[in-house]
Protein backbone atom coordinates (compact mmCIF):
# COMPACT_ATOMS: atom_id res chain seq x y z
CA UNK A 1 0.00 0.00 0.00
CA UNK A 2 1.56 3.13 -0.90
CA UNK A 3 -0.26 6.80 0.46
CA UNK A 4 2.12 10.00 -1.23
CA UNK A 5 0.83 13.80 0.57
CA UNK A 6 3.00 16.69 -0.34
CA UNK A 7 3.47 20.01 1.89
CA UNK A 8 4.70 23.22 1.33
CA UNK A 9 6.61 25.23 3.85
CA UNK A 10 7.91 28.89 2.87
CA UNK A 11 11.83 29.50 4.11
CA UNK A 12 13.56 33.03 4.80
CA UNK A 13 16.71 31.65 2.73
CA UNK A 14 19.87 30.16 4.27
CA UNK A 15 19.85 28.60 7.06
CA UNK A 16 16.32 29.03 7.83
CA UNK A 17 15.07 25.48 8.81
CA UNK A 18 11.43 23.57 10.13
CA UNK A 19 10.85 20.76 12.12
CA UNK A 20 8.69 18.40 9.69
CA UNK A 21 8.29 15.95 12.12
CA UNK A 22 4.49 16.85 13.54
CA UNK A 23 2.88 16.85 9.79
CA UNK A 24 5.08 13.57 9.03
CA UNK A 25 4.10 11.65 12.09
CA UNK A 26 0.20 13.05 11.47
CA UNK A 27 0.27 12.04 8.00
CA UNK A 28 1.89 8.29 9.56
CA UNK A 29 -1.48 8.47 11.77
CA UNK A 30 -4.07 9.10 9.77
CA UNK A 31 -2.85 6.49 6.15
CA UNK A 32 -4.18 3.39 7.29
CA UNK A 33 -1.02 1.91 7.04
CA UNK A 34 -0.07 -0.15 10.12
CA UNK A 35 3.64 -0.27 9.19
CA UNK A 36 6.28 0.58 6.66
CA UNK A 37 8.22 3.22 5.69
CA UNK A 38 8.00 7.13 5.24
CA UNK A 39 9.88 8.78 2.52
CA UNK A 40 10.76 12.47 3.19
CA UNK A 41 11.88 14.07 -0.21
CA UNK A 42 12.84 17.54 -0.85
CA UNK A 43 11.76 19.08 -4.35
CA UNK A 44 14.57 20.99 -5.48
CA UNK A 45 18.40 20.90 -5.25
CA UNK A 46 19.40 23.33 -2.53
CA UNK A 47 17.55 21.89 0.69
CA UNK A 48 18.31 18.98 2.71
CA UNK A 49 16.00 16.82 4.81
CA UNK A 50 17.81 15.43 7.57
CA UNK A 51 17.52 14.40 11.64
CA UNK A 52 18.69 16.88 14.27
CA UNK A 53 17.76 17.73 17.59
CA UNK A 54 15.42 20.66 16.85
CA UNK A 55 16.75 23.35 19.25
CA UNK A 56 18.83 26.65 18.09
CA UNK A 57 22.19 25.67 19.30
CA UNK A 58 22.56 22.82 17.74
CA UNK A 59 21.19 24.13 14.17
CA UNK A 60 22.93 27.27 15.03
CA UNK A 61 26.43 24.61 14.79
CA UNK A 62 24.56 22.41 12.10
CA UNK A 63 24.77 26.05 10.24
CA UNK A 64 28.13 27.14 11.33
CA UNK A 65 29.60 24.08 9.63
CA UNK A 66 27.93 23.63 6.48
CA UNK A 67 29.59 27.78 6.00
CA UNK A 68 32.63 26.23 7.09
CA UNK A 69 32.76 23.53 4.55
CA UNK A 70 31.06 25.68 1.37
CA UNK A 71 31.49 29.44 2.51
CA UNK A 72 28.04 31.25 1.19
CA UNK A 73 30.71 34.01 0.12
CA UNK A 74 33.10 31.93 -1.70
CA UNK A 75 33.98 31.54 -5.48
CA UNK A 76 31.89 28.45 -7.12
CA UNK A 77 31.83 27.84 -10.95
CA UNK A 78 27.99 27.73 -10.94
CA UNK A 79 28.17 31.46 -10.75
CA UNK A 80 29.58 31.93 -13.74
CA UNK A 81 27.20 29.59 -15.42
CA UNK A 82 23.75 31.47 -14.43
CA UNK A 83 24.94 33.97 -12.86
CA UNK A 84 23.31 32.54 -9.34
CA UNK A 85 24.82 33.09 -6.18
CA UNK A 86 23.70 29.82 -4.71
CA UNK A 87 26.89 27.55 -5.21
CA UNK A 88 27.38 27.04 -1.52
CA UNK A 89 23.46 25.89 -1.62
CA UNK A 90 24.34 23.15 -4.42
CA UNK A 91 27.05 21.78 -2.56
CA UNK A 92 25.66 21.60 0.91
CA UNK A 93 22.24 19.81 0.06
CA UNK A 94 24.38 17.57 -2.34
CA UNK A 95 26.52 16.59 0.45
CA UNK A 96 24.21 15.80 2.99
CA UNK A 97 20.96 15.13 1.20
CA UNK A 98 17.00 16.07 0.13
CA UNK A 99 15.82 12.76 1.80
CA UNK A 100 15.54 10.77 4.45
CA UNK A 101 13.90 7.33 5.03
CA UNK A 102 12.36 6.45 8.42
CA UNK A 103 10.81 3.03 9.51
CA UNK A 104 6.95 3.71 11.69
CA UNK A 105 5.50 0.76 13.70
CA UNK A 106 1.59 1.33 15.00
CA UNK A 107 1.55 4.09 12.91
CA UNK A 108 4.14 5.51 14.77
CA UNK A 109 7.86 6.62 13.70
CA UNK A 110 10.73 5.26 15.34
CA UNK A 111 12.62 8.17 16.01
CA UNK A 112 13.99 9.05 19.40
CA UNK A 113 12.61 11.60 21.40
CA UNK A 114 15.73 14.25 20.51
CA UNK A 115 15.77 13.33 16.87
CA UNK A 116 13.17 15.43 14.71
CA UNK A 117 13.15 15.24 11.01
CA UNK A 118 14.20 18.56 9.69
CA UNK A 119 14.40 21.05 6.71
CA UNK A 120 17.46 23.38 6.14
CA UNK A 121 16.93 25.44 3.80
CA UNK A 122 20.93 26.35 1.43
CA UNK A 123 19.20 28.55 -0.92
CA UNK A 124 20.28 32.44 -0.96
CA UNK A 125 16.84 33.25 -1.16
CA UNK A 126 13.57 32.95 0.14
CA UNK A 127 11.76 29.71 -1.13
CA UNK A 128 8.42 27.59 -1.08
CA UNK A 129 9.58 24.41 -0.68
CA UNK A 130 7.49 21.65 -1.99
CA UNK A 131 8.35 18.28 0.65
CA UNK A 132 6.98 14.63 -0.70
CA UNK A 133 5.83 12.74 2.01
CA UNK A 134 5.40 8.82 0.31
CA UNK A 135 4.07 6.29 3.26
CA UNK A 136 4.42 2.23 1.89
CA UNK A 137 3.87 -0.33 4.08
CA UNK A 138 0.99 -2.43 5.17
CA UNK B 1 5.18 -7.20 3.15
CA UNK B 2 6.94 -6.16 6.34
CA UNK B 3 8.85 -7.15 9.23
CA UNK B 4 10.02 -4.79 11.26
CA UNK B 5 13.40 -6.27 13.95
CA UNK B 6 15.84 -3.97 16.40
CA UNK B 7 18.77 -5.23 17.62
CA UNK B 8 20.49 -3.20 20.59
CA UNK B 9 24.73 -2.35 20.29
CA UNK B 10 26.43 -1.11 23.35
CA UNK B 11 29.08 1.92 22.21
CA UNK B 12 32.42 3.21 23.80
CA UNK B 13 31.61 6.79 23.01
CA UNK B 14 32.78 9.11 20.08
CA UNK B 15 34.58 7.02 16.94
CA UNK B 16 33.47 3.59 17.89
CA UNK B 17 32.13 2.11 15.45
CA UNK B 18 30.22 -1.33 14.53
CA UNK B 19 29.55 -3.56 12.03
CA UNK B 20 26.11 -4.04 11.25
CA UNK B 21 26.02 -6.04 8.25
CA UNK B 22 25.98 -9.60 9.37
CA UNK B 23 23.20 -8.81 11.95
CA UNK B 24 21.19 -6.91 9.05
CA UNK B 25 22.09 -9.99 6.32
CA UNK B 26 20.86 -12.41 9.01
CA UNK B 27 17.24 -10.70 9.57
CA UNK B 28 16.48 -10.35 5.45
CA UNK B 29 17.76 -14.44 4.78
CA UNK B 30 15.16 -15.28 7.71
CA UNK B 31 12.38 -12.73 7.02
CA UNK B 32 10.91 -14.81 4.33
CA UNK B 33 10.96 -11.60 1.76
CA UNK B 34 12.47 -12.34 -1.18
CA UNK B 35 13.02 -9.25 -2.90
CA UNK B 36 13.23 -5.94 -1.42
CA UNK B 37 14.94 -3.23 0.28
CA UNK B 38 16.48 -2.93 4.35
CA UNK B 39 16.34 0.43 5.89
CA UNK B 40 18.31 0.49 9.09
CA UNK B 41 17.60 3.24 11.38
CA UNK B 42 19.58 4.40 14.09
CA UNK B 43 17.16 6.30 16.93
CA UNK B 44 18.72 8.84 18.36
CA UNK B 45 20.25 12.26 16.84
CA UNK B 46 23.92 11.41 17.23
CA UNK B 47 25.06 8.54 15.77
CA UNK B 48 25.61 7.83 11.98
CA UNK B 49 24.81 4.41 9.80
CA UNK B 50 26.73 4.10 6.28
CA UNK B 51 28.64 2.22 4.47
CA UNK B 52 32.30 1.93 4.24
CA UNK B 53 35.06 -0.62 4.03
CA UNK B 54 35.12 -1.63 7.52
CA UNK B 55 38.82 -1.98 8.36
CA UNK B 56 40.69 0.18 11.05
CA UNK B 57 42.55 2.17 8.69
CA UNK B 58 39.57 3.62 6.75
CA UNK B 59 37.78 3.78 9.95
CA UNK B 60 40.35 6.25 11.68
CA UNK B 61 40.37 8.27 8.38
CA UNK B 62 36.46 8.69 8.48
CA UNK B 63 37.00 9.74 12.32
CA UNK B 64 39.50 12.15 11.00
CA UNK B 65 37.59 13.91 8.58
CA UNK B 66 34.82 13.97 11.21
CA UNK B 67 37.15 15.69 13.62
CA UNK B 68 38.11 18.23 11.28
CA UNK B 69 34.78 19.23 10.23
CA UNK B 70 33.48 19.72 13.89
CA UNK B 71 35.74 19.36 16.75
CA UNK B 72 35.11 17.25 19.75
CA UNK B 73 36.64 19.97 22.02
CA UNK B 74 34.89 22.93 19.45
CA UNK B 75 32.67 25.99 20.55
CA UNK B 76 29.31 25.25 20.31
CA UNK B 77 26.02 26.64 20.68
CA UNK B 78 24.26 23.82 21.85
CA UNK B 79 26.33 23.60 24.80
CA UNK B 80 25.20 26.42 26.36
CA UNK B 81 21.21 24.94 26.17
CA UNK B 82 21.89 21.74 28.01
CA UNK B 83 25.11 22.01 29.68
CA UNK B 84 25.91 19.37 27.28
CA UNK B 85 29.47 18.49 25.51
CA UNK B 86 28.06 16.85 22.50
CA UNK B 87 27.97 19.81 20.03
CA UNK B 88 30.18 17.92 17.78
CA UNK B 89 28.18 14.56 17.68
CA UNK B 90 24.58 16.22 16.68
CA UNK B 91 26.49 18.00 13.78
CA UNK B 92 28.30 14.95 12.50
CA UNK B 93 25.11 13.02 12.69
CA UNK B 94 22.85 15.25 10.88
CA UNK B 95 25.54 16.12 8.21
CA UNK B 96 26.04 12.15 7.44
CA UNK B 97 22.36 10.73 8.72
CA UNK B 98 21.04 8.53 10.50
CA UNK B 99 19.88 5.51 8.27
CA UNK B 100 20.69 3.98 5.08
CA UNK B 101 18.59 1.60 2.71
CA UNK B 102 20.01 -1.12 1.26
CA UNK B 103 18.14 -3.32 -1.68
CA UNK B 104 18.48 -7.04 -1.61
CA UNK B 105 17.10 -9.75 -4.19
CA UNK B 106 17.13 -13.49 -3.05
CA UNK B 107 17.29 -12.87 0.23
CA UNK B 108 20.38 -11.12 -0.27
CA UNK B 109 21.60 -7.67 0.49
CA UNK B 110 23.44 -6.01 -2.90
CA UNK B 111 26.07 -4.79 -0.81
CA UNK B 112 29.85 -5.16 -2.30
CA UNK B 113 32.40 -7.06 -0.87
CA UNK B 114 34.25 -4.15 0.15
CA UNK B 115 31.48 -2.38 0.99
CA UNK B 116 30.14 -2.76 5.14
CA UNK B 117 26.85 -1.75 7.19
CA UNK B 118 28.42 0.79 9.96
CA UNK B 119 27.46 2.32 12.79
CA UNK B 120 29.62 5.30 13.78
CA UNK B 121 29.07 6.77 17.47
CA UNK B 122 29.42 10.28 17.65
CA UNK B 123 28.16 10.60 21.25
CA UNK B 124 30.83 11.67 23.77
CA UNK B 125 30.16 8.87 26.09
CA UNK B 126 29.15 5.19 25.62
CA UNK B 127 25.77 5.01 24.66
CA UNK B 128 23.04 1.49 24.25
CA UNK B 129 21.53 2.02 21.11
CA UNK B 130 18.63 0.85 18.98
CA UNK B 131 19.02 -0.06 15.85
CA UNK B 132 15.49 -0.69 13.33
CA UNK B 133 15.72 -2.85 10.82
CA UNK B 134 12.65 -3.08 8.55
CA UNK B 135 12.56 -4.97 5.79
CA UNK B 136 9.47 -4.24 2.75
CA UNK B 137 9.01 -6.74 -0.24
CA UNK B 138 7.62 -9.37 -1.45
CA UNK C 1 5.56 -5.26 -5.98
CA UNK C 2 9.24 -5.03 -6.98
CA UNK C 3 11.46 -4.41 -9.68
CA UNK C 4 15.47 -5.04 -9.27
CA UNK C 5 17.12 -3.32 -12.21
CA UNK C 6 20.91 -3.16 -12.54
CA UNK C 7 23.11 -0.62 -14.83
CA UNK C 8 26.67 -0.20 -15.55
CA UNK C 9 28.94 2.93 -15.88
CA UNK C 10 32.38 2.98 -16.63
CA UNK C 11 33.76 5.81 -15.10
CA UNK C 12 36.94 7.71 -15.39
CA UNK C 13 38.48 7.92 -11.65
CA UNK C 14 37.61 10.86 -9.12
CA UNK C 15 35.43 13.28 -9.76
CA UNK C 16 33.99 12.04 -12.52
CA UNK C 17 30.42 12.12 -12.39
CA UNK C 18 27.42 10.43 -14.60
CA UNK C 19 24.00 11.67 -14.55
CA UNK C 20 21.37 8.76 -14.00
CA UNK C 21 18.24 10.43 -14.21
CA UNK C 22 17.11 9.21 -17.69
CA UNK C 23 18.07 5.92 -17.07
CA UNK C 24 16.04 5.51 -13.81
CA UNK C 25 12.86 7.36 -14.86
CA UNK C 26 13.00 4.86 -17.86
CA UNK C 27 12.73 1.80 -15.57
CA UNK C 28 10.19 3.35 -13.57
CA UNK C 29 7.53 4.52 -16.63
CA UNK C 30 8.27 0.70 -17.89
CA UNK C 31 8.05 -0.84 -14.27
CA UNK C 32 4.32 -1.49 -14.22
CA UNK C 33 4.35 -0.03 -10.88
CA UNK C 34 2.20 3.05 -10.51
CA UNK C 35 3.82 4.79 -7.38
CA UNK C 36 5.52 4.22 -4.85
CA UNK C 37 10.19 4.41 -4.39
CA UNK C 38 13.21 3.95 -6.29
CA UNK C 39 16.05 3.33 -4.50
CA UNK C 40 19.48 3.83 -6.44
CA UNK C 41 22.26 2.18 -4.85
CA UNK C 42 25.78 1.76 -5.96
CA UNK C 43 27.47 -1.30 -4.89
CA UNK C 44 31.05 -0.77 -3.52
CA UNK C 45 32.21 1.67 -1.03
CA UNK C 46 34.27 4.27 -3.29
CA UNK C 47 31.54 6.28 -5.08
CA UNK C 48 28.41 8.67 -4.14
CA UNK C 49 24.66 8.79 -5.03
CA UNK C 50 23.12 12.02 -4.62
CA UNK C 51 20.93 14.61 -6.58
CA UNK C 52 22.50 18.15 -7.74
CA UNK C 53 21.88 20.56 -10.57
CA UNK C 54 23.98 18.49 -12.97
CA UNK C 55 25.95 21.21 -14.87
CA UNK C 56 29.83 21.27 -15.16
CA UNK C 57 30.27 24.42 -12.76
CA UNK C 58 27.94 22.86 -9.76
CA UNK C 59 29.91 19.62 -10.25
CA UNK C 60 33.16 21.14 -10.50
CA UNK C 61 31.90 23.06 -6.71
CA UNK C 62 31.29 20.12 -5.17
CA UNK C 63 34.58 18.14 -5.80
CA UNK C 64 36.49 20.93 -5.24
CA UNK C 65 34.72 21.02 -1.54
CA UNK C 66 35.25 17.30 -1.42
CA UNK C 67 39.00 17.73 -2.06
CA UNK C 68 38.74 20.42 0.75
CA UNK C 69 37.27 17.73 3.10
CA UNK C 70 39.63 14.78 2.42
CA UNK C 71 42.46 15.53 0.25
CA UNK C 72 43.08 13.30 -2.99
CA UNK C 73 47.00 13.16 -1.73
CA UNK C 74 46.34 13.32 1.64
CA UNK C 75 47.76 11.04 4.58
CA UNK C 76 45.13 8.24 5.15
CA UNK C 77 45.59 5.14 7.54
CA UNK C 78 44.19 3.04 4.99
CA UNK C 79 46.73 3.23 2.78
CA UNK C 80 48.97 1.58 5.35
CA UNK C 81 46.77 -1.48 5.25
CA UNK C 82 46.45 -2.49 1.38
CA UNK C 83 49.11 -0.20 -0.42
CA UNK C 84 45.66 1.35 -1.40
CA UNK C 85 46.34 5.21 -2.40
CA UNK C 86 42.23 5.94 -2.14
CA UNK C 87 41.52 6.64 1.54
CA UNK C 88 40.22 10.30 0.21
CA UNK C 89 37.87 7.75 -1.78
CA UNK C 90 36.17 5.73 1.07
CA UNK C 91 36.07 8.70 3.40
CA UNK C 92 34.19 10.85 0.87
CA UNK C 93 31.61 7.98 0.15
CA UNK C 94 31.30 7.37 3.18
CA UNK C 95 30.17 10.66 4.41
CA UNK C 96 27.87 11.37 1.69
CA UNK C 97 26.52 7.88 1.49
CA UNK C 98 25.94 5.40 -1.58
CA UNK C 99 22.47 5.31 -2.03
CA UNK C 100 19.17 7.91 -2.33
CA UNK C 101 15.56 6.98 -2.59
CA UNK C 102 13.33 8.75 -4.27
CA UNK C 103 8.90 8.91 -4.53
CA UNK C 104 7.51 8.15 -7.80
CA UNK C 105 3.48 8.57 -8.65
CA UNK C 106 1.97 8.47 -11.84
CA UNK C 107 5.55 6.88 -13.18
CA UNK C 108 7.21 9.92 -13.01
CA UNK C 109 10.16 10.84 -10.16
CA UNK C 110 9.12 13.49 -8.10
CA UNK C 111 12.50 15.47 -8.99
CA UNK C 112 13.26 19.29 -9.48
CA UNK C 113 13.82 20.29 -12.93
CA UNK C 114 17.24 21.35 -11.70
CA UNK C 115 18.10 18.04 -9.65
CA UNK C 116 19.28 15.05 -11.55
CA UNK C 117 20.23 12.06 -10.05
CA UNK C 118 24.31 11.93 -9.70
CA UNK C 119 27.00 9.19 -9.26
CA UNK C 120 30.26 11.20 -8.21
CA UNK C 121 32.79 8.41 -8.37
CA UNK C 122 35.65 9.11 -5.77
CA UNK C 123 38.06 6.08 -6.56
CA UNK C 124 41.24 7.23 -7.83
CA UNK C 125 41.23 4.94 -11.03
CA UNK C 126 38.44 3.92 -13.56
CA UNK C 127 35.93 1.95 -11.99
CA UNK C 128 32.91 0.11 -13.83
CA UNK C 129 30.27 0.65 -11.64
CA UNK C 130 27.23 -1.42 -10.93
CA UNK C 131 24.29 0.08 -9.77
CA UNK C 132 21.22 -1.42 -8.46
CA UNK C 133 17.51 0.62 -9.07
CA UNK C 134 15.20 -1.24 -7.04
CA UNK C 135 11.72 0.21 -7.51
CA UNK C 136 8.70 -0.81 -5.11
CA UNK C 137 5.24 0.22 -4.85
CA UNK C 138 1.84 -0.84 -6.27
Amino acid sequence: MVVTKTCEVNTLGQGDTHNLTEIVAKHVRTSGIQAGTATIFIVGSTAIVTTIEFEPGAIADFNEVLEKLAPRHGNYQHHLRWGDDNGSSHVRAALAGPSITVPFTNRTLVLGTWQQLTLVECDTRPRRREIVVQLMGE
